[in-house]
Protein backbone atom coordinates (compact mmCIF):
# COMPACT_ATOMS: atom_id res chain seq x y z
CA UNK A 1 0.00 0.00 0.00
CA UNK A 2 0.64 3.57 -0.92
CA UNK A 3 1.04 4.39 3.62
CA UNK A 4 3.78 1.60 4.30
CA UNK A 5 5.69 2.56 1.28
CA UNK A 6 6.16 6.73 2.53
CA UNK A 7 6.78 4.45 5.48
CA UNK A 8 9.85 3.21 4.39
CA UNK A 9 10.67 6.52 2.47
CA UNK A 10 10.23 8.09 5.58
CA UNK A 11 12.87 6.17 7.92
CA UNK A 12 14.41 3.40 6.04
CA UNK A 13 14.31 -0.78 7.42
CA UNK A 14 17.11 -1.24 9.85
CA UNK A 15 18.49 -4.19 7.44
CA UNK A 16 19.04 -1.99 4.08
CA UNK A 17 22.24 -3.07 2.78
CA UNK A 18 22.45 -6.57 5.10
CA UNK A 19 21.93 -9.82 3.46
CA UNK A 20 19.43 -12.42 5.14
CA UNK A 21 19.55 -16.11 4.31
CA UNK A 22 16.66 -18.00 5.99
CA UNK A 23 15.79 -21.56 5.73
CA UNK A 24 12.69 -22.79 5.90
CA UNK A 25 10.21 -26.38 5.46
CA UNK A 26 10.53 -29.33 5.69
CA UNK A 27 13.13 -31.87 4.23
CA UNK A 28 12.49 -35.18 2.39
CA UNK A 29 14.56 -37.91 2.46
CA UNK A 30 13.63 -41.17 0.27
CA UNK A 31 13.82 -44.46 0.37
CA UNK A 32 12.79 -45.11 -3.36
CA UNK A 33 11.10 -42.90 -5.98
CA UNK A 34 7.78 -43.06 -3.88
CA UNK A 35 8.76 -43.73 -0.34
CA UNK A 36 10.48 -41.21 1.90
CA UNK A 37 10.58 -39.69 5.47
CA UNK A 38 10.26 -36.28 6.04
CA UNK A 39 7.94 -33.83 8.75
CA UNK A 40 5.25 -32.00 9.54
CA UNK A 41 6.83 -28.37 8.66
CA UNK A 42 4.97 -26.63 6.27
CA UNK A 43 7.52 -23.59 6.44
CA UNK A 44 4.99 -20.89 7.01
CA UNK A 45 7.44 -19.63 10.21
CA UNK A 46 10.60 -19.45 7.83
CA UNK A 47 8.40 -17.74 4.98
CA UNK A 48 7.38 -15.45 7.55
CA UNK A 49 10.93 -14.41 8.15
CA UNK A 50 11.84 -13.96 5.03
CA UNK A 51 9.38 -11.28 4.24
CA UNK A 52 9.46 -9.33 7.11
CA UNK A 53 13.43 -9.27 6.61
CA UNK A 54 12.53 -8.15 2.67
CA UNK A 55 10.25 -5.65 4.19
CA UNK A 56 13.18 -4.65 6.84
CA UNK A 57 15.26 -3.61 3.52
CA UNK A 58 17.42 -6.71 3.47
CA UNK A 59 18.57 -8.58 0.70
CA UNK A 60 17.07 -12.05 1.70
CA UNK A 61 17.94 -15.22 0.28
CA UNK A 62 15.17 -18.26 1.22
CA UNK A 63 16.62 -21.82 0.90
CA UNK A 64 13.27 -23.70 1.62
CA UNK A 65 12.49 -27.18 1.39
CA UNK A 66 9.08 -28.32 -0.55
CA UNK A 67 6.43 -26.33 1.01
CA UNK A 68 3.25 -25.49 -0.70
CA UNK A 69 3.57 -21.72 -0.07
CA UNK A 70 4.29 -18.29 -1.59
CA UNK A 71 7.30 -16.48 -2.26
CA UNK A 72 7.17 -13.27 -0.06
CA UNK A 73 7.77 -9.76 -2.41
CA UNK A 74 11.45 -8.88 -2.46
CA UNK A 75 12.83 -12.63 -2.03
CA UNK A 76 15.23 -14.58 -3.35
CA UNK A 77 14.33 -18.35 -3.39
CA UNK A 78 16.30 -21.66 -3.64
CA UNK A 79 14.25 -24.68 -3.52
CA UNK A 80 15.74 -27.85 -2.16
CA UNK A 81 14.72 -31.08 -1.17
CA UNK A 82 16.78 -33.07 0.78
CA UNK A 83 19.28 -32.21 4.23
CA UNK A 84 21.74 -32.69 2.04
CA UNK A 85 20.92 -30.50 -0.86
CA UNK A 86 20.13 -28.25 1.93
CA UNK A 87 23.64 -28.02 3.80
CA UNK A 88 25.28 -26.98 0.39
CA UNK A 89 22.60 -24.53 -0.36
CA UNK A 90 23.36 -22.97 2.78
CA UNK A 91 27.05 -23.65 3.11
CA UNK A 92 27.49 -22.49 -0.41
CA UNK A 93 25.85 -18.98 0.41
CA UNK A 94 26.90 -18.58 4.33
CA UNK A 95 30.24 -16.56 3.73
CA UNK A 96 28.52 -13.38 2.00
CA UNK A 97 25.62 -13.24 4.79
CA UNK A 98 25.10 -10.72 7.71
CA UNK A 99 22.42 -12.93 9.52
CA UNK A 100 21.30 -16.56 8.77
CA UNK A 101 18.41 -17.60 10.46
CA UNK A 102 17.66 -22.35 10.26
CA UNK A 103 14.58 -22.64 10.77
CA UNK A 104 13.69 -25.37 8.51
CA UNK A 105 13.72 -29.08 9.61
CA UNK A 106 16.30 -30.34 8.30
CA UNK A 107 16.19 -34.31 8.84
CA UNK A 108 18.74 -35.68 10.41
CA UNK A 109 18.57 -39.06 9.54
CA UNK A 110 18.13 -40.34 6.07
CA UNK A 111 18.26 -44.01 4.86
CA UNK A 112 21.47 -45.30 4.40
CA UNK A 113 20.40 -46.30 0.83
CA UNK A 114 18.32 -44.69 -1.97
CA UNK A 115 16.58 -47.48 -4.25
CA UNK A 116 15.85 -46.45 -7.80
CA UNK A 117 13.03 -48.34 -8.50
CA UNK A 118 10.13 -49.01 -6.36
CA UNK A 119 10.73 -51.25 -3.81
CA UNK A 120 8.54 -54.10 -4.06
CA UNK A 121 6.63 -55.53 -0.69
CA UNK A 122 8.45 -58.51 1.20
CA UNK A 123 6.67 -61.16 3.33
CA UNK A 124 6.94 -59.82 7.25
CA UNK A 125 8.70 -56.77 8.49
CA UNK A 126 11.94 -55.32 7.53
CA UNK A 127 14.61 -52.50 8.40
CA UNK A 128 15.70 -49.37 7.12
CA UNK A 129 18.78 -48.77 7.87
CA UNK A 130 19.27 -44.78 8.92
CA UNK A 131 22.52 -42.30 8.67
CA UNK A 132 22.66 -39.41 10.05
CA UNK A 133 23.01 -36.19 7.80
CA UNK A 134 25.54 -33.15 8.11
CA UNK A 135 24.73 -31.06 11.45
CA UNK A 136 24.11 -27.98 9.42
CA UNK A 137 23.77 -25.47 11.77
CA UNK A 138 27.02 -26.79 13.70
CA UNK A 139 28.95 -26.40 10.97
CA UNK A 140 27.64 -23.04 10.34
CA UNK A 141 28.59 -22.54 14.38
CA UNK A 142 32.43 -23.28 14.09
CA UNK A 143 32.82 -21.61 10.32
CA UNK A 144 31.11 -18.01 11.66
CA UNK A 145 33.02 -15.17 11.66
CA UNK A 146 30.83 -11.78 11.82
CA UNK A 147 27.57 -13.23 11.12
CA UNK A 148 24.44 -13.45 13.36
CA UNK A 149 23.00 -17.22 13.88
CA UNK A 150 19.50 -17.71 14.68
CA UNK A 151 18.68 -21.19 14.92
CA UNK A 152 15.28 -23.06 15.98
CA UNK A 153 14.52 -25.41 18.57
CA UNK A 154 11.02 -27.65 18.58
CA UNK A 155 11.12 -29.82 21.38
CA UNK A 156 8.55 -32.02 23.16
CA UNK A 157 10.53 -32.44 26.59
CA UNK A 158 12.26 -29.48 28.36
CA UNK A 159 12.74 -27.11 25.73
CA UNK A 160 14.55 -24.41 27.25
CA UNK A 161 16.66 -26.69 28.78
CA UNK A 162 17.29 -27.89 25.53
CA UNK A 163 17.52 -25.11 23.61
CA UNK A 164 19.93 -23.57 26.06
CA UNK A 165 22.16 -26.38 25.01
CA UNK A 166 21.76 -26.13 21.68
CA UNK A 167 22.61 -22.54 21.65
CA UNK A 168 26.16 -23.18 23.63
CA UNK A 169 26.90 -26.35 21.47
CA UNK A 170 26.19 -24.88 18.14
CA UNK A 171 28.00 -21.53 18.82
CA UNK A 172 24.97 -19.71 18.28
CA UNK A 173 23.75 -16.30 18.87
CA UNK A 174 20.19 -16.67 19.74
CA UNK A 175 17.85 -19.56 19.54
CA UNK A 176 13.94 -19.28 19.42
CA UNK A 177 12.40 -22.13 21.37
CA UNK A 178 9.08 -23.85 20.89
CA UNK A 179 7.12 -26.34 22.58
CA UNK A 180 5.67 -28.13 19.33
CA UNK A 181 3.64 -29.94 22.52
CA UNK A 182 1.47 -26.79 23.48
CA UNK A 183 -1.94 -26.77 21.13
CA UNK A 184 -1.58 -23.93 18.61
CA UNK A 185 2.17 -23.73 18.40
CA UNK A 186 4.71 -25.01 16.05
CA UNK A 187 4.49 -27.35 12.66
CA UNK A 188 1.23 -26.40 10.79
CA UNK A 189 -0.30 -23.89 12.51
CA UNK A 190 -0.69 -19.93 11.69
CA UNK A 191 0.56 -19.32 15.74
CA UNK A 192 3.48 -19.71 17.55
CA UNK A 193 4.50 -19.36 20.69
CA UNK A 194 8.27 -19.44 21.52
CA UNK A 195 11.03 -18.39 23.90
CA UNK A 196 13.65 -16.35 22.47
CA UNK A 197 17.29 -16.50 24.23
CA UNK A 198 20.58 -15.03 23.28
CA UNK A 199 23.80 -15.57 24.13
CA UNK A 200 23.92 -14.19 27.71
CA UNK A 201 21.20 -16.37 28.36
CA UNK A 202 18.71 -13.94 28.30
CA UNK A 203 15.47 -15.11 27.76
CA UNK A 204 12.72 -13.40 25.88
CA UNK A 205 8.63 -14.78 26.26
CA UNK A 206 6.89 -14.19 22.77
CA UNK A 207 3.62 -14.93 23.94
CA UNK A 208 1.29 -17.26 21.31
CA UNK A 209 0.67 -14.24 18.27
CA UNK A 210 0.52 -14.82 14.86
CA UNK A 211 3.52 -16.18 12.87
CA UNK A 212 3.80 -12.78 11.06
CA UNK A 213 4.01 -11.16 14.39
CA UNK A 214 6.34 -13.36 15.75
CA UNK A 215 8.14 -12.60 12.98
CA UNK A 216 8.38 -9.09 13.86
CA UNK A 217 9.31 -9.41 17.99
CA UNK A 218 12.42 -11.73 16.63
CA UNK A 219 14.07 -9.25 14.40
CA UNK A 220 13.60 -6.48 17.19
CA UNK A 221 15.23 -9.03 19.04
CA UNK A 222 17.97 -9.31 16.76
CA UNK A 223 18.33 -5.78 16.44
CA UNK A 224 18.61 -5.18 20.28
CA UNK A 225 21.42 -8.23 20.58
CA UNK A 226 23.02 -6.69 17.36
CA UNK A 227 23.06 -3.29 18.71
CA UNK A 228 24.28 -4.07 22.13
CA UNK A 229 27.28 -5.74 21.13
CA UNK B 1 -24.20 -22.34 -13.63
CA UNK B 2 -27.62 -22.71 -15.09
CA UNK B 3 -26.25 -24.47 -17.92
CA UNK B 4 -25.09 -27.59 -16.27
CA UNK B 5 -28.09 -27.62 -13.78
CA UNK B 6 -30.17 -27.96 -16.70
CA UNK B 7 -28.39 -30.29 -18.40
CA UNK B 8 -28.32 -32.27 -15.12
CA UNK B 9 -32.33 -32.06 -15.23
CA UNK B 10 -32.30 -33.20 -19.02
CA UNK B 11 -29.96 -35.74 -18.91
CA UNK B 12 -29.40 -37.41 -15.19
CA UNK B 13 -25.90 -38.62 -15.17
CA UNK B 14 -25.78 -42.74 -14.97
CA UNK B 15 -24.73 -42.55 -11.62
CA UNK B 16 -27.98 -41.40 -9.99
CA UNK B 17 -28.70 -43.75 -6.79
CA UNK B 18 -25.46 -44.99 -7.07
CA UNK B 19 -23.04 -44.49 -4.04
CA UNK B 20 -19.32 -44.37 -5.00
CA UNK B 21 -16.56 -44.59 -2.02
CA UNK B 22 -13.27 -42.80 -3.66
CA UNK B 23 -9.43 -43.08 -1.94
CA UNK B 24 -6.96 -40.67 -1.79
CA UNK B 25 -3.70 -39.10 -0.94
CA UNK B 26 -1.16 -40.53 1.05
CA UNK B 27 -1.01 -41.92 4.68
CA UNK B 28 1.87 -40.41 6.78
CA UNK B 29 2.85 -43.43 9.40
CA UNK B 30 4.97 -41.55 12.47
CA UNK B 31 8.21 -42.26 13.69
CA UNK B 32 7.89 -40.03 16.44
CA UNK B 33 5.85 -36.35 17.05
CA UNK B 34 7.77 -34.53 14.28
CA UNK B 35 9.17 -37.71 12.06
CA UNK B 36 6.97 -39.79 10.06
CA UNK B 37 7.18 -41.94 6.91
CA UNK B 38 5.28 -40.74 3.70
CA UNK B 39 4.94 -40.74 -0.49
CA UNK B 40 4.13 -37.70 -2.48
CA UNK B 41 0.85 -38.40 -4.01
CA UNK B 42 -0.92 -35.29 -3.75
CA UNK B 43 -4.44 -36.56 -3.79
CA UNK B 44 -5.44 -34.90 -7.09
CA UNK B 45 -6.36 -37.76 -9.27
CA UNK B 46 -8.97 -38.96 -6.12
CA UNK B 47 -10.39 -35.73 -5.70
CA UNK B 48 -11.10 -35.25 -9.51
CA UNK B 49 -12.41 -39.07 -9.64
CA UNK B 50 -14.79 -37.59 -6.63
CA UNK B 51 -15.76 -34.58 -8.17
CA UNK B 52 -16.79 -36.47 -11.16
CA UNK B 53 -18.54 -38.69 -9.71
CA UNK B 54 -20.45 -36.31 -8.30
CA UNK B 55 -21.62 -34.63 -11.21
CA UNK B 56 -22.51 -38.10 -12.68
CA UNK B 57 -25.17 -37.90 -9.58
CA UNK B 58 -23.60 -40.68 -7.17
CA UNK B 59 -23.72 -39.83 -3.38
CA UNK B 60 -19.94 -39.70 -3.08
CA UNK B 61 -17.70 -40.27 -0.19
CA UNK B 62 -13.80 -39.23 -0.28
CA UNK B 63 -11.83 -40.64 2.35
CA UNK B 64 -8.18 -38.97 2.08
CA UNK B 65 -5.08 -38.73 3.63
CA UNK B 66 -3.23 -34.96 4.11
CA UNK B 67 -3.71 -33.08 1.37
CA UNK B 68 -3.94 -29.42 0.61
CA UNK B 69 -7.07 -29.67 -1.77
CA UNK B 70 -10.89 -28.38 -1.53
CA UNK B 71 -13.18 -30.89 -1.62
CA UNK B 72 -15.12 -31.28 -4.84
CA UNK B 73 -18.87 -29.99 -4.63
CA UNK B 74 -21.16 -32.45 -3.15
CA UNK B 75 -18.98 -34.58 -1.95
CA UNK B 76 -18.67 -35.91 1.78
CA UNK B 77 -14.98 -36.21 2.94
CA UNK B 78 -13.60 -38.04 5.65
CA UNK B 79 -10.07 -36.97 6.68
CA UNK B 80 -7.74 -39.90 7.77
CA UNK B 81 -3.90 -40.04 8.71
CA UNK B 82 -2.52 -43.79 8.80
CA UNK B 83 -3.20 -46.30 6.67
CA UNK B 84 -4.64 -47.96 9.64
CA UNK B 85 -7.69 -45.30 10.21
CA UNK B 86 -7.93 -45.82 6.10
CA UNK B 87 -8.51 -49.39 6.47
CA UNK B 88 -10.73 -48.37 9.25
CA UNK B 89 -12.72 -45.69 7.28
CA UNK B 90 -12.92 -48.08 4.08
CA UNK B 91 -14.05 -51.36 5.77
CA UNK B 92 -16.94 -49.83 7.47
CA UNK B 93 -18.58 -48.20 4.65
CA UNK B 94 -17.95 -51.03 2.10
CA UNK B 95 -21.24 -52.90 2.47
CA UNK B 96 -23.22 -49.88 1.13
CA UNK B 97 -21.17 -48.92 -1.80
CA UNK B 98 -21.57 -49.69 -5.60
CA UNK B 99 -18.25 -48.24 -6.91
CA UNK B 100 -14.74 -48.58 -4.64
CA UNK B 101 -12.09 -46.92 -6.56
CA UNK B 102 -9.07 -47.06 -4.41
CA UNK B 103 -6.56 -44.47 -5.75
CA UNK B 104 -4.92 -43.49 -2.02
CA UNK B 105 -1.49 -44.03 -1.86
CA UNK B 106 -1.57 -46.10 1.28
CA UNK B 107 1.53 -46.69 2.82
CA UNK B 108 2.60 -51.12 3.00
CA UNK B 109 4.48 -50.68 5.52
CA UNK B 110 5.06 -47.92 8.67
CA UNK B 111 7.02 -48.08 11.85
CA UNK B 112 6.66 -51.12 14.25
CA UNK B 113 7.08 -48.78 17.06
CA UNK B 114 5.80 -44.33 17.40
CA UNK B 115 7.09 -42.82 19.95
CA UNK B 116 4.82 -40.21 22.29
CA UNK B 117 8.09 -37.82 22.57
CA UNK B 118 10.91 -36.31 19.78
CA UNK B 119 13.56 -38.63 19.48
CA UNK B 120 16.63 -37.29 20.35
CA UNK B 121 19.79 -37.85 17.67
CA UNK B 122 22.49 -40.37 18.85
CA UNK B 123 25.72 -41.13 17.78
CA UNK B 124 26.15 -43.08 14.70
CA UNK B 125 23.15 -44.65 12.75
CA UNK B 126 20.32 -46.41 14.08
CA UNK B 127 17.84 -48.78 12.04
CA UNK B 128 14.03 -48.00 12.34
CA UNK B 129 12.42 -51.32 12.33
CA UNK B 130 9.08 -51.04 9.77
CA UNK B 131 5.88 -53.87 10.06
CA UNK B 132 3.55 -54.03 7.08
CA UNK B 133 0.32 -52.64 6.80
CA UNK B 134 -3.33 -53.96 7.00
CA UNK B 135 -3.57 -54.47 2.52
CA UNK B 136 -7.01 -52.92 2.24
CA UNK B 137 -7.25 -53.53 -1.32
CA UNK B 138 -7.12 -57.49 -1.14
CA UNK B 139 -9.30 -57.53 1.85
CA UNK B 140 -12.30 -55.88 0.06
CA UNK B 141 -11.43 -57.87 -3.01
CA UNK B 142 -12.06 -61.00 -0.84
CA UNK B 143 -14.99 -59.28 0.74
CA UNK B 144 -16.83 -57.99 -2.01
CA UNK B 145 -20.18 -58.61 -3.56
CA UNK B 146 -21.76 -56.58 -5.63
CA UNK B 147 -19.47 -53.91 -5.67
CA UNK B 148 -17.50 -52.91 -8.37
CA UNK B 149 -14.11 -52.22 -7.14
CA UNK B 150 -10.99 -50.55 -9.26
CA UNK B 151 -7.33 -50.14 -8.22
CA UNK B 152 -4.41 -47.83 -8.87
CA UNK B 153 -1.28 -49.05 -9.55
CA UNK B 154 2.12 -46.42 -10.04
CA UNK B 155 4.82 -48.51 -10.63
CA UNK B 156 8.39 -48.02 -12.10
CA UNK B 157 9.01 -51.19 -13.52
CA UNK B 158 7.19 -53.19 -16.07
CA UNK B 159 4.15 -51.26 -14.57
CA UNK B 160 1.57 -53.51 -17.45
CA UNK B 161 2.99 -56.68 -16.34
CA UNK B 162 2.64 -55.84 -12.72
CA UNK B 163 -0.81 -54.29 -12.89
CA UNK B 164 -2.54 -57.46 -14.47
CA UNK B 165 -1.02 -59.63 -11.54
CA UNK B 166 -2.27 -57.06 -8.59
CA UNK B 167 -5.81 -57.07 -10.74
CA UNK B 168 -5.97 -60.61 -10.13
CA UNK B 169 -4.14 -61.47 -7.18
CA UNK B 170 -6.56 -58.91 -5.18
CA UNK B 171 -9.90 -59.85 -7.10
CA UNK B 172 -10.15 -56.16 -8.86
CA UNK B 173 -12.67 -55.67 -11.28
CA UNK B 174 -10.38 -53.15 -12.78
CA UNK B 175 -6.92 -51.43 -12.47
CA UNK B 176 -5.67 -48.29 -13.67
CA UNK B 177 -2.01 -48.58 -14.15
CA UNK B 178 0.53 -45.18 -14.44
CA UNK B 179 3.89 -45.20 -14.79
CA UNK B 180 4.95 -42.79 -12.52
CA UNK B 181 8.60 -42.47 -13.84
CA UNK B 182 7.31 -41.21 -17.51
CA UNK B 183 7.42 -37.26 -17.27
CA UNK B 184 4.00 -35.30 -16.55
CA UNK B 185 2.36 -38.21 -14.96
CA UNK B 186 1.57 -39.29 -11.78
CA UNK B 187 2.39 -37.89 -8.21
CA UNK B 188 2.02 -34.07 -7.67
CA UNK B 189 1.21 -33.24 -11.67
CA UNK B 190 -1.86 -31.82 -13.13
CA UNK B 191 -1.84 -34.58 -15.87
CA UNK B 192 -1.79 -38.07 -15.93
CA UNK B 193 -1.02 -41.03 -18.31
CA UNK B 194 -2.83 -44.67 -17.36
CA UNK B 195 -3.23 -48.11 -18.72
CA UNK B 196 -7.03 -48.89 -18.13
CA UNK B 197 -7.49 -52.78 -17.67
CA UNK B 198 -10.67 -54.43 -16.62
CA UNK B 199 -11.26 -58.05 -15.71
CA UNK B 200 -10.87 -59.42 -19.21
CA UNK B 201 -7.30 -58.13 -19.46
CA UNK B 202 -8.94 -55.83 -21.98
CA UNK B 203 -6.39 -52.67 -22.02
CA UNK B 204 -7.50 -48.87 -22.79
CA UNK B 205 -4.95 -46.68 -23.42
CA UNK B 206 -5.50 -42.83 -21.65
CA UNK B 207 -2.82 -40.85 -22.92
CA UNK B 208 -1.77 -37.69 -21.28
CA UNK B 209 -4.26 -35.70 -20.05
CA UNK B 210 -5.41 -33.30 -17.17
CA UNK B 211 -6.51 -35.73 -14.30
CA UNK B 212 -10.01 -33.92 -14.72
CA UNK B 213 -10.30 -35.38 -18.16
CA UNK B 214 -8.98 -38.26 -16.86
CA UNK B 215 -11.99 -39.28 -14.59
CA UNK B 216 -14.66 -38.77 -17.20
CA UNK B 217 -12.75 -41.28 -19.00
CA UNK B 218 -11.97 -43.77 -16.38
CA UNK B 219 -15.26 -43.32 -15.33
CA UNK B 220 -16.67 -44.20 -18.44
CA UNK B 221 -14.29 -47.28 -18.95
CA UNK B 222 -16.38 -48.04 -15.49
CA UNK B 223 -19.83 -47.60 -17.13
CA UNK B 224 -18.56 -49.60 -19.88
CA UNK B 225 -17.37 -52.78 -17.72
CA UNK B 226 -20.98 -52.83 -15.67
CA UNK B 227 -23.21 -52.56 -18.76
CA UNK B 228 -21.42 -55.40 -20.33
CA UNK B 229 -21.47 -57.55 -16.86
Amino acid sequence: TIVSVLKNIDRPGWLEGKRVLVTAGPTQEKIDPVRYFTNPSTGKMGFALAGEAARLGAAVTLVTGPVQLDTPPGVDRVDVTTAEEMYQAVHDRFGTQDIVIKSAAVADYRPAITYDHKMKKQPGDYVVEMERTKDILKTLGKEKKHQFLLGFAAETTNPLGYGKEKLEKKNLDAIVVNNVAVEGAGFGHETNAAIYINRNFEETELPMMSKQQLAQHIFNQIKLDITHE
